[in-house]
């Protein structure tokens, strides 16, 4: 297997000056033809099935399953993308490649055309059933911050370096973009020593990280080595694990966090493919000096030489009673201290068998700068400096009204941008 | 509502003196008539469907249903319990009464006894598809004996006996009682200080805990309150909670166990429904004097009252190449510092939606002697003092080859004791 042949190649699909039929497909943000975006839609009051964005279109695959390829065609049919994520790479990667000549073919417009939905006019649902959600902390800056202040003399423990730190996270609230997000209540403390009450959050935070869905992997008992993890990793979606900081540090010794964060976790809606992000593939950046080496079984020369992504990142906090989003965090992709692939193979290695809708978090991406900060517990040095808007008005917390918007691009030079679509959650009282 | 009906009222299908004319029953330790548990079996080949465990026996529901309750007959036409779990709770009773009825009555006999297989002839399954399994830390003395452990200064946190502390576990990896655990490797450290290793875990211990299975519930974003929550709680199982010790050391700063834990739990397969539990639910006991009282969410006269179960848990060892299981802890279910309800009242209060299928443990439930010690770490005080069995063998922690038995038996005076089945996992390379 040669290097290139870990992830799917660059091939015509993604050649820039590709242009769909589609109205408007082109010169949208997100999702031209280049993108090609799968999720579960429907209309009208009809069943969920799975559709392709393009545009500010949806196309509905169910009602042009005669026209796709025969192998795998079933899948297509379900009302989750389970199916679809359980299939082998070159059955995902023949769809991509018939959906593209669909789309930016002249003569089969008049086939397609029919099974076009305005977006505007569908309602989105979960892409896939979640089996288990796991949520990993690869953002080594979110790391050093939130551990300064959960743990000032210890910061970074000792383990962080060595192993890819991850916790199970809950599967049944997992929601999509646009759910309001109700404050939780639940056991804090207003200081140290004294009794702990019932209350709602008042350290309400986002997190800004991205999830990565999981396909065919392993068997229970034998662990995915690192070489066969991009397999298994058939797309990414914008996640932001929504976080009650207050509860978060009365409960969360010894066993990590709990109802701080299993309240709800908010992911955006459409799949954007591994083959998708072919020409995003950039090499994993080099470790401090004086890092530990990852273990072998994380170590794969390809991974590290394509494993990582090139996404830009951002937050913007649409306030209380305000008509403009102000953006407030940029990040990067790339301050992942693991790759996903790093993050398979390790999952996988004692045996956990990981299945087909399986969901991985990456952890809080934030950058090590003040503008790049993934969450405002960062961003106000542990509730100390409020955040000022440009209207004047300031927060330490989320307060009710205000909502969170993540996006995220992904860019290359010479190759066309795409983008991630909404990723975005108001908190309600 | 009064007291009493919280949880399913005793009635005649408790009655003790209740017999059924399949051979053996009445004589059997776990599943007389008066017992009942409901689980997911295929024989010869064929599709797995609902049973009930009655002696040596399984009753295909499947092929009776026309002789059940119209109500909520569709959901024993399932593959899982999951829309069994879905219920109502007088749909389930409906259900048990009508089946005592059938497994009792002479006049029965000839309608139901061709649809009765010999256990020996059946295939069990996973019960129900778990959607989201929570792992909690009820047990106080294994709380304070493990954390002695890991943290001698301060084994048991300050939040204890504030929260019900819990941590999301792994879904997929839960298993039936029989299915071979295969031992884990991951990332240990032989010595602090030194440099981590993949090796196979040189601690492999198991866990003595209940399961509670989780019924309908609350809608996300909705606290159900503790008055409810008996509803939601359909049944009980045994759960062996397997555990690498020296890759939980090293790994769970600061999010909690993971690889430690995800690559086998071992659960009991029949399910011991809520009705069937009626004779034997007890007090709770009452907080050693300065402990606090629990925050109002989670107290409930009726709970404190009747919440807890009168259930004598036991350990056994096959050793490798042994022929004999060797008693090696006896426990009780009344060890648990917060009740089934209270767990429910707390997974629930941030607006966390349980869902028909989850599964709760109770976490290690020992007992505060050292015949009751429910984990090896605990018997061997932190892997010090090797246990020796009759044999001439001792055992720090498990070798391939050995096999847990877990087993419970529930009784209350002027009542047949019932018991939950097996929960059986013998460690391989």
């Amino acid at each position: 297997m040669t290097l290139s042949m870990r992830y799917p190649a660059i091939d015509e699909t993604h050649d820039p000056a590709l242009s769909s039929w589609v109205e408007g497909a082109d010169d949208h943000p997100d999702f031209p033809v280049q993108n090609l975006p799968l999720g579960i839609v429907s209309t009208g009051g009809g069943d969920p099935r799975v559709g392709v964005a393009i545009g500010e279109h949806v196309l509905d695959l169910a009602a042009i399953a005669g026209l796709l390829p025969d192998d795998g065609r079933a899948a297509l049919s379900q009302p989750s993308l389970n199916a679809y994520m359980a299939l082998r790479p070159e059955q995902r990667l023949a769809l991509r490649r018939r959906l593209s000549s669909l789309l930016t073919r002249e003569d089969e417009r008049r086939a397609i055309e029919p099974h076009l939905h305005r977006a505007s006019a569908c309602m989105l649902h979960m892409p896939a059933r979640i089996g288990d959600y796991t949520d990993f902390y690869t953002g080594i800056h979110h790391a050093v911050n939130l551990g300064s202040v959960f743990r000032p003399d210890h910061p970074l423990l000792p383990n962080y370096k060595h192993v890819p730190i991850g916790y199970h996270g809950r599967a049944s609230s997992v929601r999509i973009s646009g759910v309001p997000v109700r404050r939780p209540s639940g056991q804090v403390r207003t200081a140290e020593g004294t009794a702990p009450e019932l209350a709602p959050t008042r350290r309400l935070d986002f997190e800004l990280e991205l999830g990565f869905w999981v396909g065919a992997a392993n068997r229970p008992g034998e662990a995915l080595p690192i070489e066969r993890a991009p397999d298994s990793l058939v797309g990414i979606c914008l996640l932001n694990d929504w976080s009650a900081r207050d509860v978060q540090a009365w409960e969360y010794q010894p066993l990590g966090p709990f109802l701080a964060k299993n309240f709800h976790t908010t992911i955006s809606p459409w799949v954007v493919t591994a083959e998708a992000l072919a020409p995003f593939r950039i090499a994993q950046p080099a470790r401090p000096e004086g890092d530990p080496a990852p273990l072998p079984y994380l170590f794969d020369a390809a991974d590290q030489a394509h494993g990582a992504l090139s996404l830009d990142l951002h937050v913007a906090l649409l306030p209380r009673g305000g008509t403009e989003a102000v953006p407030i965090a940029r990040s990067h992709a790339s301050h992942m201290y693991w790759t996903p692939a790093q993050l398979v193979a390790h999952h996988s290695v004692g045996g956990c068998n990981l299945e087909p809708g399986d969901l991985l978090g990456s952890g809080t991406i934030s950058a090590p700068v003040p503008s790049g900060l993934g969450s405002l517990m960062e961003m106000t040095r542990g509730w100390k400096d409020p955040i000022t808007l440009p209207d004047g008005q300031s927060r330490l917390a989320l307060e009710d009204g205000d909502e969170i918007r993540l996006s995220a691009v992904a860019s290359a030079p010479g190759f066309r941008s795409i983008g991630l679509g909404r990723c975005d959650g108001r908190v309600v009282a």
